[in-house]
This record gives C-alpha cells, sequence and structure tokens, in this order.
C-alpha cells in the first residue's frame, strides 16, 4: 500500500483520480489525500456528490507524506506548486497539466504515453501525463510513425467534450451555448501538437480540433490520402497493439461512447484507394488523464499496470 | 467462485450483469455463461462493444450448468423460459421480469428489495427483482410506511431514461423524439402500481411516470401534503437508512447524475408547512434492475453484500 | 408601423425579442432599437450569430424614441431603469421581470396573461410579463379556479429548461453539470408562487420545480386528488380555451418539444379515480416570456394578436 | 396563391415541408395538400404534435390538382412514384430523394443548388433537391472549384443530425445508442459523393461521414493541405457568396447551432501555413432538404427567392 496525494482535488481531473485512487487495491481511502486550498475541510461528498455517503475523507490543504503526488492543477501552476513545495526524495510525481510535457526544456521528466514509453516511465520518478488530444492522436499514429509510414499529409479532426475545458465556467461550455452544438476552435492552432511532434517526430499535420455536446469522450479521425500501402498500414497498427491492454483495433467503425468512463483506447481502420482513416476514441478523463496518471503510477511502482482500472463502461 | 447464467445476455439489463459478473470477485469470466438465442456464437464484444478487445466470452445459447440463473427476458417470457427449462435443485433464479413479483401468484418467491427483505432474500432461491421505478419509490416511502405516517395522499412523479424502455426500438426511445423532450405516460395507470403497494401497503398513491431525455436513472419526487410532523418524518427516513450500504440520505437536493452508473440510492428531504418532498434518485439498470440483482445474488450465496458493485460513478 | 426599444438586448429574452420583433410585420429592423450597455456598439450577428449575415442592426446604448419599451432585465433592474430614465407620455412599457408583477404594490400595472386579462392588458401602457413557470401553472389550472374547482391540494412538478437560469454561468447551467441530469430546487419555496397566487386565488399549493436536461421548454403536471367530477373539470378546461390561438389542448399526453420555438402553450388531461393530472407545456423563452410579452404587445396596440408570432417549431 | 402537393407528408423532411408551406405567403393552408398513404385520414395535428391545435388539415391519400409536387420518399420511391402518377402538363416537381440527381441519367431535371444553378431552376420544371451533406460541402467548396483552386487533396468531415438518417428507427438513431456518441459511417463511401463531383467537377475529395448526438444540423470542417495562396482562397469564397441570402461567410469560427431550424449556410474559414480548413454549417432538413425545395419552388414559380423562409433560429 501507498500513500497518493491529489493535489487539486475538486477539478474534474482531481474528482476523477479520487474515484479511481479510493477504489485502487494499493491505495484506498487510508492511502488517500485529497488537496484543495478552495474546499480544504470540506467532505469530499460534498465537493464530489457522488461520492456522498461512500465515504468520509475529507478535503485537506495539504498533501502530508505522501509516496506520489499527482498535480491537477492548471496549466502553469503545477511548476509553480513544485516550486513552492518541497517533496521527499523518494517521492514520484504525475503532472497531469502541460508543465512538464516539453522533455527537452524539462531534463529528469518522461512524458507518460505507457504504449510507447512503458519502460522509462518504470525508473521515471517524474512522468508528464500527456494531454487528451493528443494521446488520441498519438495513440492512432504511433504505429505508422515507428514503421516510416507517416511521410504525407495528416488531416485530423478531433472532437472532444465539455470536460476537457475544466470545470471553470466559460460561453462554450455553458449548457445553452453546447447543447447539441459543434464548432471548431483553435484550428491549425492547438498547443497539443507540440507534444505531438515531439512522440511522432516531424509529421505534416493538419489538425482541426472541434467542440461536441457531450461531455466525456474523444472521437479522432486521422485521414491520410497518400498511403499507397493500406494493408501494410492496417497490419502494423493491428500487429502493433496485438498486446497491449488499453488499445484494441476493432473490427468495425467504433462508437465512442463505447469507451466512456473506461481506460481503453478503441480504433477502427478503413482504407480505400490509397487513403487510410484511423478513428481512435479515449475518454478524456480517463485514458486521456486520471486513468492514464493511475496507469503510469502503477508502472512507476511496478504494480499490476491495470490495478484499479478494469472499470465498467457506463455504454447506454 | 460460483457459475452464473445470464438468459437475455444482449439487452440492456443482460449486457449490464455481464459487465457486472466479469469483475465481480465470485464469478469472473471463467464463471460466466452468456446465453442469447439472438446472439449465440458472437462474441460478447460485437454485442456489447464497450468489452470488444477486453474479454473473448462468446454468447451461446445454452445455459450450461449454473449455480445461479439470471432472467433478463421480456416480461411474460420468463415465466416460459422456467417452464421450459429444468434446473437442478441447487440453482437459484434471479428473475429481472415482473413476472413472478405478485407474491400471492407465485408462492416461493421473494421480492428482491434487500433493504425490507434482506433475511428472506438470504434464504431463498427465487428471487423476484423489483421495477426500476418500483425500487425508487419504496426506498422513498419505506420508512414512512413502516412507521405508519403514510396515511394521507402520496403524489408521486417519476422521469426515468430511455434504457427503461428496452433495446427495441420504440417513437419514444427514437433520438429524434427524446432529445430534448419530456412527456408524461401511463398516467395513474403504470403496472409498478401493484408491486408497489405490495411493500407498502395500502397507499393513496397518485404515481405520474415521466420519460425524460437521458439514458440511464430515474429521479422521483413524492409529495405528502399532510405531514404534519415533518421532523418526525425526516428522522424515521434517515435513521432507518443509516446503516444500508446503497441508500444515502444527502443533505441537500440530490442530482440524479450522481448515482449513474452505480448501485446507490441518493435520497433527499424538504419539508415547509406541513408538506414533505422526498427525492429519490437511482440508476435505473443498476440499482433498478441489474446492480440489486447482483445485490440479492450476493445475499443469496452468502457473499459480501456489496461485491462486484463498488463501482465508479461516471459523473459528468 | 411602431418603434420599439429592447432593453437588455444581449441577454436570452432580449435576443428573443429582437428575433421576434425583426421579422413583426409591424415593426421590422426600421423600427427596432436594441440596447445593450455590455454590448453597443457591436453588431446584432456578433451578439446573437444566428442573425450573422441576416441584419446589419447593431447595439447601442441608448433607447432612442420608442413608442414600447420592453425590459429584458435582471430582477430588480428593471425599476431601477424606469426610475433613470424619462420616457413620454404614450410610451408604453413591458417589463419581463418580476419588478411589477406584485400588482398590489405597483398600482398601473396588469398582469400580462392575455388569457385572463386580454381586456385590461389593451387598454393598459404598463404590462408585468408573467414568470415562465407562472404561465404553465396558470394556464393549467385557471379554468378550474375561475369555476371553483381548486378547492384542495395542488401538487405541481414543473420541469425548466437551462434558458430559465439566464445567460449568467453558473454550476447548474454548466454542460457538465446539467447533460443527462434532474434535480430540484427551491422546493416549495419558487418565488413565482406569489403571482400564482395572485392569479388563482387561494389555492393549496405544493410545487416542486425540477431542472432538466434541455435548453428550452417547461413541462408541468398539476396533479389535484380530491377532483370528484372529473368530467366536470376536464370540461371547464377544454371550453375555457376553445378560442385561444396559442393554448391548445390536446387528445394525447403532450410532449414538451412539440412548443419548443412556438408560443403555443399544449395542455394534457388525464383523471382517474377522482384524481386530475393536467399536463401544461410551454417554451419558457417565448410563451414563458417574449413570445408572450409580443403578445401583449399586440393586444396594447391593437394589432392582430398573432402577429409576428405565427412560428415554425423545431420539433426535432 | 398556387396549390402545393407534398408526397410523403408524415416523414421529416415531409413534415417540415408542411410547416413552411402552411406559413407561406403563396401556398398556406388552403393551397396545401398533404399526401401519405400511412397517415390518409389523420389530422395533421396528430401526425405532427407541433400542428396540434394550429391547423385543421388533414393527410390525405391523393395528391388532387397540384402546381407543384414535392416528393418526400424514400429513395427509389420518387421514380415509382412519378411512374405510376400521371401530372399535368403544367405541373412543377421537386424531388428531395437521390432518384434524379444524376443529371446524365436523367435529362429535363435540374440539380436544385441555387447558389450555383438558379438560372435553369427558374426555367425547369424538375428540380432534383441535393442532398443534406452534398449540399454542405459543395457550398464549401463551390467557389474554389469555380476559380480553378481545387487540385489538391481536399479532406471533408461531416457530421450529422438523426434526422438526417430519416423517420424510420434503426440501431443507430435508438435514443440509447445515439445520446453523447460519435461515429464515422461510410467512410469514404458515402452515396453523396456522385453529386458534390457532378457539382464540382474532378476533385480528390476523401470524404469521412459521421453520425453526431444532435437531432438537427451539419457541421462540415473542409481541409486543403496544398492551399498556397491562402488569401486568393479566402477572398473567392467570400466575394462569391456576397450577394447570397442564405450562404453567409462569418468572421469567426461558427458555431453550427446558429443556423438551426433557419435556411442558412453560415461558413468560416481559416489557414495557415498553406493549409484552409472550411467550416459549412447547415440545417440538414432545412437549408439540406425542405428549405431548400422551398427556395426552389419560389425560384420554380418567379416568387420571392426568400418567401416563407425568413425563420426564426431555435439558437439556444
Amino acid at each position: 500500500m501507498i500513500r497518493a496525494a491529489v493535489i487539486g482535488a475538486a477539478g474534474y481531473t482531481g474528482g476523477e483520480l479520487i474515484r479511481l485512487l479510493l477504489r485502487h487495491p494499493n491505495v484506498g481511502q487510508a492511502g488517500l489525500t485529497a488537496v484543495s486550498t478552495s474546499s480544504a475541510g470540506r467532505r469530499i461528498g460534498e465537493v464530489h456528490p457522488d461520492l456522498s455517503g461512500s465515504t468520509d475523507l475529507r478535503c485537506t490543504d495539504h498533501h502530508g507524506e505522501p509516496d506520489v503526488v499527482f498535480l491537477c492543477l492548471g496549466h502553469g501552476q503545477s511548476s509553480r506548486w513544485l516550486a513552492e513545495n518541497t517533496l521527499a526524495a523518494h517521492v514520484r510525481v504525475v503532472d497531469l497539466s502541460t508543465d512538464h510535457r516539453d522533455l527537452t526544456a524539462n531534463p529528469g521528466w518522461t512524458y507518460g504515453l505507457p504504449e510507447k514509453y512503458r519502460q522509462a516511465i518504470r525508473g521515471s520518478s517524474r512522468v508528464a501525463n500527456p494531454g487528451c488530444f493528443a494521446t488520441a492522436i498519438e495513440l492512432a499514429l504511433l504505429p505508422l510513425a515507428e514503421t516510416g509510414l507517416l511521410t504525407g499529409d495528416v488531416v485530423v479532426h478531433a472532437i472532444t467534450g465539455s470536460t476537457g475545458a475544466g470545470a471553470q465556467p466559460s460561453e462554450t461550455t455553458h449548457y445553452a451555448w453546447r447543447e447539441s452544438n459543434v464548432s471548431t476552435y483553435k484550428t491549425f492552432a492547438h498547443q497539443h501538437e507540440a507534444e505531438i511532434r515531439q512522440v511522432l517526430g516531424d509529421v505534416r499535420l493538419h489538425f482541426v480540433p472541434l467542440r461536441g455536446p457531450f461531455t466525456r469522450g474523444i472521437h479522432a479521425t486521422s485521414v491520410i490520402p497518400g498511403m499507397h500501402d493500406l494493408q501494410q498500414a492496417i497490419s502494423a497498427i493491428t500487429t502493433r497493439y496485438a498486446e497491449e491492454p488499453y488499445v484494441h483495433v476493432v473490427s468495425n467503425e467504433p462508437a465512442m461512447k463505447a469507451v466512456v468512463n473506461t481506460n481503453n483506447c478503441h480504433i477502427g481502420l478503413t482504407g480505400s484507394n490509397g487513403t487510410l482513416c484511423i478513428v481512435s476514441c479515449i475518454d478524456n478523463l480517463l485514458k486521456g488523464a486520471s486513468g492514464q496518471a493511475v496507469q503510469n503510477m502503477n508502472l512507476m511502482f511496478g504494480f499490476d499496470e491495470t490495478a484499479g482500472l478494469n472499470l465498467k463502461a457506463s455504454v447506454y
């Protein structure tokens, strides 16, 4: 059993981590510290009403003496938190913000995509957890990048749920705006492009992010027009993920909701006339954030990689 | 470890049972038989895409030699199934249909509401699992009925998600109809009234069922105008559920989504000028169907009552 | 043709009025002034993107010289606006806030429910537009109150869309909160009860307001247990509205979405064993606010009562 | 005033035409015949509940003696209807199905995209109304095709509401499936590709259709990587539509809901590093079907092109 501190326990990713770690066989309520400056002293069940009656854990304003710290803070605040708090030498850190994903600027950090960096994560004490869009796109394209097949244009459209924008209200997470609505935003200018290129190399990526009328999930389509050997590409992807616990190439066109409330990434492949379409679906809060963070923790501590992540999908 | 057969594995409640039992510490994939005449031979992951890649279980057309049978069939079909299939003497049955809920007509059966019939369920081999509306309404009113406080009019409005209507398409589960829509149906004439009266006794119930624009969940409000001693009523409810694992009286007006994808029932209480309003919220497929069925199985077999039911809420 | 000024043109009810008055045969773009302090100088199409490209009207910070002023301001701000602005003697005012609905405290004002006060509205220069919940509930119960049939308990549950809470973001209009969610709020304590009693008289009303997962619409169910002569009650309601242009008793259980984006109120009636259930559905922003405001303007100026209100429902 | 017959009045596009033509200044209830074999004899308000109380029109099984016939039948059934029914020589036909969109196979027919074929439509008695996806994509790309700028790869992702699939229930229009879900379908193989190529010429189109969790609307993004002179392309599009009544280039990234329940197409343009993204949004039932059909009727009969189409958006 280890002790885990979730810094920023009142937000979406913090809340998901609380839910996961409370049920984690190596953490549980006894090992969990929920840190929130805004909600210090409040019961978890008041902050996250689904936990009402199920636990008497309270938020606190200090992280105690943890073995692992999860930083669920706004971008820019993670590095400030690390600067302002002294951690014992053995403490491991998983940062869910963008602050440490640029590995050139942050020596000593590992990028927390287990499907590519599993061994490095196992030996690391500082993991920069990938962005949600980045996870979905990297998992779609990784096998092609690794096999040298990603040389042409790649046009990615990825649509995300409202929780991707965080708990702070804004115009586009207002119910009257978002309900039954779709829009692009930050076209060709999303901040995740940098970490995608860091993982995939120099790819001719054209990325259009979209907001969708749902709370959880990312559905990404990566279209590659110049893929002359479709069978080779499909085979590269299928083979690459055959043994992965959370990345599954499915036989039909995947539906996003099948992965919601799970740590899975479902991948679908369709090719025609030298053009390949790769669909990749994740839950932005789980495989795209807190679920992947727990997967990284499991690797860092030598636990079963799937511990605490065998989640029942909500499906309907 | 026991062996469980889910009859009707392709439907909503069958699918939920598969999800729960696959992860149940006393069942798991090795103990699970998924019976579906329409989908016999197909992989579970094709029938329920969220399980694609996570299990290689297949549907079959025969129930094998189970220790427990879950009947997830349409109303009327459960009794026919039992008539047409011979079960070994030790086999226990949980019927999720309405077929055996009338206990006068079905001697030997127990009504599967653990909060009232826990002891009887422990000793029973035939459990009629309660209806979803019935569960929400009975849990709201049970403590008042038991303490003789349910003598006046009780007006119940309960709004349900589309999965309450089953997987078969119909006009009112069509997306274009249901999206952002609300309507009453079977006003004062819902089939669950009978089982509610069987549990609560002769109550002056006026029940308006409603269809709501969501997939999972029931939100019920029971308004009782002639409740002169509000404090006594509130105290009766709060005390009654203090030790229940899945019924929680919450301190504010509960939001339905907090219980979705869990086995919980959240109850909220508001009184004013001799009128009491009791809100009760459940997930219609879990506490209102498959979750309660597993809770009953746990009781019948002497397992921990909460085994396999410590579910992560989807929340957002 | 008259000139109309909409004060608070950037909000929901202001926006709806702009949309209606731009197409109104007696107003149109030439007669319309859109007043917004926050958006003064901006094109209407920037503030309300559906109008982008369809009009070059701009918001302004002064109301000019109107014949009618619509006050679409927050509660409390309407009376302040009237105190701070001098209007010519002939100018008529329709106030959509609660500020002037208490007629005892506001002599000279008329309550703008055309179905009851049509003649008074025709002769009035100051109309307090009813609240959205109040409109739905009053239209359900008015015929019974007028015929002396409203003597027993009336339990009302009314569920509203997110636009009822205004454009200002809040926790419960956040998409992640509201999507697929239902909750009560202000149980037995909603501010519209006062105006309902003013219209209906001393009624034993028990009103539970609910928030629903949709943007537009109110679905209200009024349950009256002690209605011994059901046929008389049903007949009173049906007869009362036979000639009304916007209140229609429908033959089946009405679906809320049928009235969305129209000025209609649909009423459905079900009785059984001395209990009556009246369903009433409106669009909270139209019959519950801006549509009714235009209907009142039409009456005040002697226009065809339905001018500019023959709206295509969105339906699906 | 003319007489119009809507064949297939019980479906989605038939219902929308009824709503539009009832309010059309040159048709109205007196000129309207609603033909439905399945609903013959029923009141329109029973078939389309939003019209309950607003009209006493009834469905019939014969089209009478119309001046214009709208065919709102399933694909394949329109040509059969024309073969089985004799129309007077002066009768004009607008076919909303795919049956006559292939102009090579259907001499005498005109493709009903007013923005390109306005003059031809004016002189035509047979108009094949464009498909919904086709309309959105053609309007996005037409100016580039006409100016010779459409020579490279064009990757189109277009997400549609459930009404695009028709009123007949299916797995993917089931509420429990569609709610909060996204999926591709018919990737690179959608039947609208043929008519798009007919309008745009030989374009290297890679089209991924998607199903979205909403009822009305199409949001299409057309990404063109090799657009070296972005300013020229943007200028070509902006100039081309400057005078169009229903196609508006908006200044920011358009939100789909702004065009829902209107006949508008909103276009947004973003370019970066030689890649152009064109967003085009329509209501699939209006500009993508029945609204465009009325626009075509207006042109065919010499009415004001916008008659009956100045619709209030639902917006929220």
